[in-house]
């Protein structure tokens, strides 16, 4: 059943949103381009589109085989992805298996503190406010999930974390942290949805301990487009398959 | 039976704490030094010393008859109040009638919007870090206190804004947001701690809708003496004793 792309829904950092004649789904398009800081540092990975996408899907069906259920229904091209339309639940669920990034001065924690077991954060998912940190009582209070929600988007992103953490160390890389994001579709169940790629998680190569993810861009480190390409060739090697 | 005020354990921004000779219990003494944004901006207030122990000690005694229990002893002078020795959670709880401070930027919200029921905020007592907002979700993790703790906490917070809504209330105040600090006494029994004046909370006039707390001294509105001094002798009225 072939899909076709309708009107442009919205266009976000990394990708854009697009309607589709079959109803309940729409297409995300994942583009180059690259920000950091709320958008404050922009620039463009080549064909990180393209990988984004690849690993988007791999993993999303793997996690569906492991009883996560999610938006992902099927790759549609090399950029473009057909997902489950869903009214997205505006909280950033993040599980960080160890510490960096954000929560280092913001609780005075050495880089790479293990977490065991992994910490799970909330940040509201907000562009003006910078996606603020939150806690239960704020998601409760603004209704922003019930609490019944949010109890199952815990125990999937905890079992997100126990998957891919799984996958990663197979490819040789540790799954340091992640952000997921779920939603609701038009049975009101709650699917995971959003991507899972390097820009929204961080991995580090087991052996040498280098970021093969958006810190290199956030942070300079150059290699940025190899770090990409090399997760996505361990990965393909992985899931045996080209996508 | 008199107690003696032995050497000095911490001097803190608004108070400094004395061991005593009377075993389980220390002296809090109050201070008249002011301090805001984490003591970037200091100060003194004429007499608060003498008022916020005058105004604590009301407010633990009502407290304590309400079914509230708290580390409150006895005052023993103008500046000093005898407490119960407590391990302290190194948690603050914020309670909030209605949007004001730092909530306003962090989440967008218009000052003054009542939050109905009220909100419940934690933020880890640390003055390295500035006090930092947390969810329930690192309180666990961290092992501040436990699921059970955590949960008294939480419904002891919600029945001092009750009550002490009420007196304000009476005495043509609303009692806007507040923080409380909790510790285990010798029992490991969950106390509420510290102090309660408008050094930690904040009140508006009923009717005028004016400041009548700290913000006067962190906005530079002046009458900050009189403001205290006023909320003092309200109360005062209303509990119709000294101290």
């Amino acid at each position: 059943m072939t899909v076709n792309r309708g009107s442009q829904i919205r266009e976000g950092k990394a990708k854009i949103l697009y309607q589709t004649d079959r109803p309940g789904t729409i297409i995300q398009y994942f583009k180059d381009d690259a920000t950091a800081f709320n958008a404050l540092k922009k620039g463009q990975i080549k064909d990180k589109g393209i990988l984004n996408n690849a690993i988007s899907c791999w993993m999303f069906k793997h996690l569906e085989k492991s009883g996560v259920k999610t938006h992902f229904l099927e790759r549609l091209s090399d950029r473009e992805m057909l997902v489950k339309k869903l009214e997205i639940i505006p909280v950033e669920v993040v599980i960080r298996n160890r510490a960096t990034g954000s929560i280092l001065k913001r609780l005075g924690l050495a880089k790479g503190r293990p977490f065991q077991p992994p910490l799970i954060e909330y940040f509201y998912k907000s562009d003006e406010l910078s996606d603020p940190l939150i806690g239960e009582t704020h998601i409760a209070y603004f209704k922003w999930a019930t609490d019944e929600q949010l109890a199952f988007v815990r125990a999937q992103a905890f079992k997100v974390n126990d998957c891919l953490c799984r996958v990663c160390d197979e490819v040789g890389l540790e799954l340091i942290d992640f952000k997921l994001e779920f939603g609701l579709d038009e049975k009101d169940e709650v699917l995971l949805g959003d991507e899972f790629t390097p820009d929204g998680c961080r991995l580090w190569d087991k052996k040498t301990g280098e970021p093969m993810d958006k810190d290199r861009f956030r942070q300079d480190l150059g290699g940025v487009e190899e770090a990409y390409r090399e997760v996505y060739r361990r990965l393909e090697s992985f899931f045996g398959q080209k996508t």
